[in-house]
């Protein structure tokens, strides 16, 4: 990278936000993924104009720009493999408002999603989306990524709650996209064109939020099942049943002992699976949903129901749920995290392929994930130096991205492409549709600047 | 139009479906708006085979295409204003599937809105969107104008039950968008740009809607105001107080009073207002909910509150809200029905601004709408032949535009851009947003055939 080209940067951020010995370039080359690309430069702007500045100064250099958030990134998005500037928007921290009468917040990117969470909880408000990666993840990262989360069976995924977004396009330009509160509605809305664009098109500022009425109550139930099988009916039941519960949790008996082994939280390491099953609304309400979640767990063969109502034990299941990632990285080096979604109803049969995979390739799988709306997230354990052991996980990687699409699904449910599934993205668009978001890219991009190598520019 | 083309398109779609006598194109050069246009021929396709086909030699002859639903359009969407090929899509009337166990409909563009509402609700499930014009309008076109209705409120507007799309783009490709069913997410997300795109970037086929559970049961009240300000203070009230009730319509004294004349329900003609509000739920949520909703009407003025508990006054009253549009005809020839909208807390302000431009301009304007969720439907009702009151309305209707930007609303909550507002459309998007529009247009329809003189093209 040219030295005037620092110099310039720094000159627009101040020097301190500037970083380009290689040590810092180490810290910011990788996410939740196993490889890593360092950067060129680290920047980190405090404002829209020092993005708008440095965008235009990337087109005049031809440098690439990699957006990163907290880079808790599942599928390599804020990894900057071109190389080029790493734009860090952990600086644009504000939640710059919380209006209750409208119902809607507007943040900066960089506010962290829990920080959010219980700044919103605070007024009598409710913003569901809910990855596990709360506590660090950006907001800008989860509508890059599109994040979802346990609640999204009944409450859906962070595309629901996005009304608006301020945008500084490609060219440095700024545009205010989509609306600023919920219902209206004028011409096409490129809002969610950015959803999910994965810092591809464009670097998101500011964001407009919905919010909506905190549940009066919940209930946490713990559904225990000596057959992996009954596990995954019971949720393609409980869905056919007409009961939407809050969330729909399933843990293989791997995970489960893993998780234990890790937290000592008590729970059933005997057990072949678990669904975690949290229930709100009115007080009446939950009541009568609980008693008809755990009739059709019964009639699907649960061994026991655990009904948690104290908050202590309610936590507990939840840190139990979150720290599935952590406790299986502490089994093997390298976790190849997928999340591969199909259809609720074939929750069954894909957890019946996932395990045949696994045992046809040899490999430790976990299976976990936001089961209620079809969302799993098998999980390989490997060790990337065994380079055996990784072509075979790379044969079953793409052998359970088939099975997803076979079944009406799709490659990810919520943690994107990135450049880990670029190269099967198109299995899932067809070629129109794959040609549509190249062109798509190249009209938004011209230059081709914005995260390059990752989606439809891998 | 060359007579060789119109020979073709016989060819392809049979000669039965192919209309270009003077009389036929007249039928087809309006739709709920003011202004006519006739095509050069009309055309209805009878598969997605023969819309490619015919969008292929629109491109060969270089003639506009504009797509058709059931023309119950408000802002001129369907209107041939450069003549070419009225695509008439009522043939494509099949609801291929509703899938219970996943909760996804899949139907082609031309079903009716009330018919595949029937057909939902008959499998136990509920789809939520409920414009006025049901009984009539198709769902295709519901999706290019992304339609809302009285249960936006609560539930949302077309585009939140729009999960995937199957689209013919303007140059005959065909592509399928978005998704086949929810919370899967793969890239950005293209279906919310076809979403209110009124039929310029590309014809929808197929569309796979989201359903929900259908509530147990619902009320409705009926609050009279003897003022309009303190009817619109109260649906601010209401929300900020955090009940949101399915449906909070607004109708002042004029609307009251047009509509009872043409259907003699008993509307209380001397009230200066009444809101008409549904809750839904549970039975004992929606008690308890009716309480909190008579309370805020009472404490914001209400002089009486009627709860409709049988399912005849329920839809006596319904019906009223149905009948705004037909009973307003009657009075004046020419209706001017604008959908302004703006936050939810902004309602009092809006409603105080059109009485004043109202007064202002010496004209007839009667106020209704999905107060709930801030779209208002201010109705100038007057005679298009009488030049000089059609010049007052032209300067009442952008000073109604402008009042509603300045709420920081919109100027369409539902009904759309079409030619009508595209005059304006730069107001609320700036001079960025409009490029982009322009741009994306230009992008994706090429030679500009698909809809020409709408929204970012006119
Ligand atoms: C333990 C763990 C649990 C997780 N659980 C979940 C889960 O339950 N659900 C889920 O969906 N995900 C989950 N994830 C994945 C990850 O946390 C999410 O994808 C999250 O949204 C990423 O946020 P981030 O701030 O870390 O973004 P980053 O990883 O920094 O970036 C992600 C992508 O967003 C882009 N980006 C970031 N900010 C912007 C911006 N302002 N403008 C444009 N592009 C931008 C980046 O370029 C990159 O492509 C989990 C990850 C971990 C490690
Ligand atoms: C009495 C009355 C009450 C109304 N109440 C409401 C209301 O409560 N809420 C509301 O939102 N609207 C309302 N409307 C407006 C209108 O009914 C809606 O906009 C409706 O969605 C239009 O549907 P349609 O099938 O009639 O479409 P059309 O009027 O035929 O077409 C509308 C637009 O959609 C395009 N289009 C149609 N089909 C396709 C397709 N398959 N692919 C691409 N483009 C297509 C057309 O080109 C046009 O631009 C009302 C209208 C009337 C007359």
């Amino acid at each position: 990278m040219e030295k005037q080209m620092i110099a310039e940067l720094k000159r627009l951020v101040g020097a301190s936000y500037v970083m380009d010995q290689l040590e810092d370039r180490i810290c910011y080359s990788f996410d939740a993924t196993f490889r890593d690309f360092p950067p060129d430069v680290v920047v980190k702007p405090g404002s829209v104009d020092e993005i708008v500045a440095i965008v235009k100064l990337a087109v005049q250099y031809n440098v690439p720009v990699t957006a990163r958030g907290a880079a808790t990134g599942l599928s390599g998005g804020s990894v900057p493999v071109k190389g080029g500037i790493s734009l860090v928007l952990t600086r644009l921290n504000k939640i710059i408002e919380i209006d209750t009468a409208n119902r809607v917040a507007v943040v900066e990117t960089g506010v962290i999603t829990e920080n959010f969470v219980n700044a919103v909880s605070q007024t009598g408000l409710f913003y569901p989306p809910d990855p596990a990666s709360a506590k660090t993840s950006t907001i800008g990262g989860n509508i890059a990524e599109c994040a979802g989360g346990p609640r999204g069976v009944k409450y859906g995924i962070t595309r629901d709650y996005v009304l608006g977004l301020e945008v500084v396009l490609p060219d440095g330009s700024v545009v205010e996209l989509g609306n600023k509160f919920d219902g209206e509605m004028a011409g096409p809305d490129w809002t969610m064109l950015l959803v999910g664009s994965e810092g591809t098109l464009g670097i998101v500022t500011k964001i407009y939020l919905k919010l909506v009425d905190k549940p009066a109550a919940k209930q946490t139930l713990l559904a225990i099942f000596s057959s992996l099988d009954d596990a995954a009916h019971t949720v393609s039941e409980m869905i056919a049943s007409g009961t939407i519960p809050t969330t729909l949790e399933i843990m293989d008996n791997l995970t489960i002992r893993a998780v234990e082994d890790y937290l000592k939280v008590g729970l059933p390491v005997s057990a072949e699976a678990i669904l975690l099953i949290e229930v709100d609304g009115s007080a009446a309400a939950i009541a009568k949903q609980a008693e008809h979640v755990m009739k059709v767990c019964r009639e699907c063969g649960a061994t026991e129901i655990k009904a948690a109502s104290t908050p202590e034990d309610i936590d507990k299941l939840w840190q139990a749920r979150r720290a599935i990632s952590p406790a299986c990285g502490k089994i093997n080096p390298t976790k190849i995290s997928e999340d591969a979604t199909v259809p609720r109803s074939q929750i069954p049969s894909m957890v019946r392929r996932l395990r045949e995979i696994a045992k046809k390739y040899d490999l430790k799988m976990v299976i976990f994930g936001h089961a209620g709306d079809g969302n799993l997230h098998p999980n390989i354990l490997s060790n990337k130096h065994d380079h055996a052991e990784m072509e075979r996980v790379e044969q079953a990687v793409e052998e359970l991205f088939k099975a997803a699409l076979d079944l009406g699904g799709t490659l990810s449910g919520e943690h994107g492409i990135g450049y880990m599934k670029a190269p099967f993205l198109k299995w899932e668009t067809g070629e129109t549709g794959f040609a549509a978001g190249q062109k798509l890219k190249q009209v938004m991009d011209q230059h081709g600047l914005l995260n390059p190598g990752k989606l439809f520019n891998a």
